[in-house]
């Protein structure tokens, strides 16, 4: 989407824990789960009340979305961070409106270490029927202020073998 | 201070980058500079323009604080863990008033990995004649409301060979 592309793969294998690189893999992206950077006490229990887990039977497709924001994006001050997140954005309230119909899990690439290629990689899940509702999640907050500080941009789909 | 003590060293040697695992050291932590987690614009522009850097040459004392937080500090939402931290805490305000004398760096070690045994490492440089100032900073952010958060801490102190 932006930025420098990463190769084309058939298959996706995730695994849990400190992953061992696997041979002939076009590439080994890792992540760690982590605790809430931007998310107020009231947003949280919205999205708890509303979110359902991963790996629901009828959630055949995914997506694997990395991203990288700009240094201009990490040298801003907290409050100024959190007001492009949410009071611009709509980064919260539009993963609320897509809940529960689209699972997701962010995973904190940044600080593993000085040479992560993405800062983020976010892993979505919903079925064949409520593809629409992420299509327009991702694109609203492509286009939003927040997305102005993507500087790497990869979006990787897939659809669960077999169904 | 708290918690699971470290052994004792005579000597600490501080690497950039990504250490090797030194023979027969004591014991090896590693943590990455990041972006502000609590700060404010006001608060960050306040802090720059009074803070002077590491290495002087008459900051000869110096003060390594691994710390750990609990599980119920990292449960808390961003707006009730930056309440903790600056409102009832005034972790910025204090360091603040400790500026320029005692200089101060933050280490994250928390998203290096799930095993790390701290959160973080707090590295702080102060000249002899600036020791009160430290001890007060400490103390008083050890008593606070943010300090009860804290399940693990060790207060390594050093002076810088020589001198």
């Amino acid at each position: 989407m932006t930025g420098e592309p990463i190769l084309g793969a058939a298959r996706l294998y995730m695994a849990a824990g400190i992953a061992e690189r696997s041979e002939g893999a076009a590439w080994l992206l890792t992540g760690i789960t982590s605790n809430e950077r931007y998310v107020v006490r009231t947003e949280n229990a919205a999205l708890v009340s509303r979110q359902e887990g991963l790996g629901r039977p009828d959630a055949a497709r995914a997506a694997l979305i990395p991203i990288r924001k700009s240094a201009a994006w990490w040298a801003l001050p907290q409050d100024e961070r959190r007001h492009i997140f949410e009071e611009q954005s709509k980064h919260v309230a539009l993963g609320l409106k897509a809940l529960p119909a689209v699972a997701r899990r962010l995973h904190h690439c940044r600080d593993l270490g000085p040479d992560e290629p993405f800062d983020f990689l976010t892993w979505f899940e919903y079925s064949a029927t409520h593809s629409a509702e992420f299509e327009e999640l991702v694109q609203v907050l492509r286009a939003s202020p927040e997305g102005e500080y993507v500087e790497r941009e990869t979006d990787i789909r897939l659809s669960r073998a077999g169904i």
